[in-house]
């Protein structure tokens, strides 16, 4: 098993350094901890290097105004210096900042580590997956910025449950929908289908959701047609394709949707090989 | 100032330890940390023991069941370690089970620290709160366990941005309405109302809300009649008084809501004086 490796921001100042992964590293009180009040990003390491680093780091610092996070000096060198020590070509980096104690600093780490083999097959042999509301109406979070929509922060326990949701009722994934029947996003990554060779995905800033920086990237190399507006749930459930993509997992092929068998689709497989030959010369 | 105190488990095993408060005691990959995969509670210390406990551990132990956390041996007793280290007999004391590492164990600890002078303040000159909308039908959440309603998890960040956005429009807190226009709870307290002499709060069950331990207590002490029921947002908007309800600031009256001036109630300021008076003998 590949060795973990921590890197770690001196409230003091000064470039990053390297610490003991299993030392702890946040106080009983920082809000990150009592209040959920920090925010990450989830970056692949391939050829030893992070990659996507500036559009994760934008992403990021997006995420902590809306938080009210300041981040701490160096914060973004600490992607860098994480992937530079991790032995390893393949892995996950993790950029966290905490918002910090009261009258504290915010706290800034990156942790590399082993891509978890779950990951690496739900991209070779693709997910199953079922549908979940959010809850929300599609239209509400935009209108309403203290629901967080499209922001990264560590308040994710309803992220976790609705994957353990999920796995209870035997899929490996799920795909939130809104109270009006609108398609929105995934627990950990963004959502496309396709139909009649168009690819179809929501649009992060209308609907609020997390801009993906996957897609990003896909929507770059995809070499058909695609649209990014919203879409419901009965266009979902007739999707020829459908398909999550995150940045570790990369393209991920739903194979099963609410029990309908799709298998891996011409336009996804195209797309999972296209997003990993881009890692390698990123 | 008074000191603050951290009382921890050892994950070995045996009787909590005092720490000290600035050490940190979470991993970098801590599902607390990483996926906000905590729950915690907040007590009132008072007459130098922390108060209503049972209460507390009880809805504390739900929301661990809710998060897949198993509570560490020994958590049950953090609580009274630590209020009985701190040595003011007014405080706040802040009970943490965090999930701990891949692999690892839950991470417990309890902070007893001062009570922030705003939060006295609330309570006895009470807050001015204007309604925000939580995004979602009052129904779902109690249908969609995975959206977490009722769970005192550490995910809290839209609690606090709700709290942020409240204070930008010029007032201290806020109330929670649904889409569908009903009343459901504010980011870190129980809403009740007063009309025509009856005390009315929504149903913590039927609706998905967090039960207020401190709500408990005073519809045991109320000397009116009180209804737990739903209600909508153009019946609090005609409320005589509105209340909201936790356990460090206790019985705080809203004294403007949405502009409306409201002032501190009869049965409100009541409630206030018996929820005090209770805290001395528990």
């Amino acid at each position: 098993m590949a060795e973990t490796v921590l890197a770690l921001l001196d409230p003091a100042g000064g470039e990053p350094t390297l610490a003991d992964p299993t030392a702890p590293v946040l106080r009983a009180d920082d809000f990150g901890v009592v209040r959920g009040e920090s925010v990450f990003e989830t970056m692949r390491i391939a050829g030893g290097r992070a990659r996507f680093v500036d559009a994760h780091l934008a992403r990021l610092a997006r995420s902590a105004q809306r938080l009210a996070i300041d981040l701490p000096p160096g914060w973004d060198r600490l992607a860098e210096v994480a992937a530079g020590a991790y032995a390893q070509p393949d892995g996950v980096l993790r950029l966290t900042c905490s918002k910090g104690p009261p009258g504290g600093a915010p706290v800034g780490f990156a942790l590399a580590s082993e891509i978890p083999a779950e990951t690496i097959r739900g991209r070779e042999q693709g997910v199953r997956a079922i549908t979940l509301t959010l809850g929300v109406t599609a239209g509400v979070r935009a209108t309403a910025p203290w629901l967080l929509g499209g922001v990264k922060a560590t308040s994710y326990a309803i992220n976790m449950a609705t994957l353990r949701h999920a796995q209870a009722e035997g899929v490996e994934d799920a795909i939130w929908v809104s109270t009006d029947g609108e398609v929105l996003e995934a627990p950990t990554s963004t959502v496309a289908w396709v139909k009649d060779g168009r690819l179809v995905t929501p649009p992060a800033g209308e609907v609020a959701l997390l801009p993906g920086t996957t897609l990003d990237v896909v929507l770059g190399l995809c070499p058909a047609p695609y649209e990014v507006r919203r879409g419901t749930v009965a266009e979902l459930a007739e999707a020829d394709e459908v398909l999550l993509l995150s940045s570790v997992r990369g393209v991920a092929p739903v194979t099963e949707l609410d029990g309908r068998q799709l298998g891996t689709g011409p336009l996804t497989a195209q797309l999972r090989e296209s997003f990993e030959a881009a890692l390698s010369y990123s």
